[in-house]
C-alpha cells in the first residue's frame, strides 16, 4: 500500500506562532514530518512525501503546489491500488496506529483528528475524493456512503491528536517518542501546572517564556 | 469487575459557563454521567456512582463528600478484587471502549485524557493509589513503576475526550452516540465553520449565541 504524508514547507504552523518564531516554525514542521515518516518506516512501509515544494528528506518525494485536497484527489485519481493518507503533523503516531490503519478491514478507513478534522485515511476504493474544508471527518463519512462504501473508524489518541496550537505542544512532552519531544525539550518547553490545577506548558530562556 | 464512575454535583463544570447556566451545567453533567453508565451497561457490567452527595439514578450510589483522589483511594484501599474508575465526563464513551479497558491484560491498564489526565484505569494491583492533581497520567505511570506494576495504555480518542470547555463539545456533536449529544442539539448547539476553516460550536436562540 502507498502511504502518503502531505507536507506544506510554506509558513507551516502559524497558529504556534506565540511560541515559535517562524523559522523555528518550519524547523519544527519538518522535526514532526520526520517523526511521522518514520512510524511509517517502522510499521515496515516507505512513505511518500506529498510536498508543496522540493525538500531534501531521504524519502521519496512528490512535488504538488496545489492546495491540500487538489493535491491528494490529484494522487487518490491516479492511484493503481490501495492509498494511505496520514497528515505530517501527526507528532505522537507510532509504528503501530500506522498498522492499525493499514491493517484494518473495510472499504474506507478513518482516524478523526480532534474537532472534525480526517487525520489520516485508508482507501480501496478508487472513486474516494476527499475535502479537507471544514468538518472534513463528517463529511468524508457522507462521501463514502454515497459511493456505497462502508467505513471503519480508527479510534486512537495518538491519530486524533494533530499539532495546531501551544496547548497541543503538551501532548508531546507527555506521549511523545521521537524527535519532536526532543526538539521541543532542547528549546527549552517544559510542562507546569497551572491554575486550577491544569497541565501547561511554558519555555526556558527565551523571549517566550 | 466493579466499575466505579465519580461524579460531583455540586458547580459541577464550571469551565462551561460561557455557554451554559449554572443549572444547565448540573443537568448536563447528569446527562453526561448517563451516557458513561449506559456505556458500562451495554458493555455487560453494573456501572457503580461515587457520588460527592446523594442522586437520584438508576443505579447503585456510594456517597463520599470527600475531594476525588481521597475518595477513590478509599475504595481502592477497600476493594477486594479488580476494580475500574471512569470519568463521568467521557460523553463520547463507547461500550467497546469500556470492553477495551476491561479485557485488556497488565498490572494496571490507563486510558489517558488529553492534556494530562487520567480519564480511565483499570487497576489488579490492590496498592495502587491515585493523585488526580497536575499530570496525573504521567504520575500514576511512575507510580505503578514504583510499586513494580507493568501498565498497558489503551489508546483511544473516546476515552481520551473528556469534556471541560466549550470547544470539547464539538466532540460530542461530531462523535456523541448517545443523550449528551441530543441534549446539547434540543438546547440549539451546532456545528459552524469559523474563521480560518475551522469547525466551531454556536448556540441558538439564546443570550449565549
Amino acid at each position: 500500500m502507498q502511504i502518503i504524508i502531505p507536507f506544506s514547507s510554506r509558513e507551516p504552523k502559524t497558529r504556534l506562532d506565540s511560541v515559535l518564531t517562524s523559522e523555528e516554525r518550519r524547523a519544527f514542521a519538518g522535526v514532526m514530518l520526520e517523526d511521522v515518516a518514520r512510524a511509517v518506516e517502522l510499521a515496515g512501509s516507505a512513505p511518500i512525501i506529498l510536498s508543496t515544494e522540493p525538500i531534501e528528506v531521504p524519502w521519496e518525494v512528490i512535488v504538488d503546489e496545489r492546495p491540500l485536497s487538489l493535491a491528494v484527489n490529484g494522487l487518490l485519481e491516479n492511484s493503481k491500488g490501495p492509498i494511505a493518507i496520514v497528515m505530517s503533523d501527526l507528532a505522537i503516531v507510532t509504528a503501530e496506529n500506522i498498522k492499525q490503519l493499514t491493517e484494518a478491514r473495510g472499504d474506507i478507513i478513518i482516524a478523526p483528528g480532534n474537532l472534525g478534522g480526517t487525520n489520516a485515511f485508508v482507501t480501496y476504493s478508487p472513486e474516494f475524493r476527499v475535502d479537507y474544508h471544514g468538518a472534513s471527518y463528517l463529511d468524508h463519512i457522507k462521501m463514502a456512503k454515497k459511493i456505497g462504501r462502508d467505513v471503519v473508524v480508527v479510534d486512537s489518541f495518538r491519530l486524533a491528536t494533530d499539532i495546531d496550537v501551544k496547548e497541543d505542544l503538551i501532548e508531546i512532552l507527555i506521549h511523545g517518542e521521537g524527535k519532536s519531544k526532543e526538539w521541543l525539550s532542547e528549546r527549552g518547553f517544559y510542562l507546569e501546572i497551572q491554575g486550577e490545577n491544569r497541565v501547561g506548558i511554558s519555555r526556558r530562556g527565551s523571549r517566550w517564556q
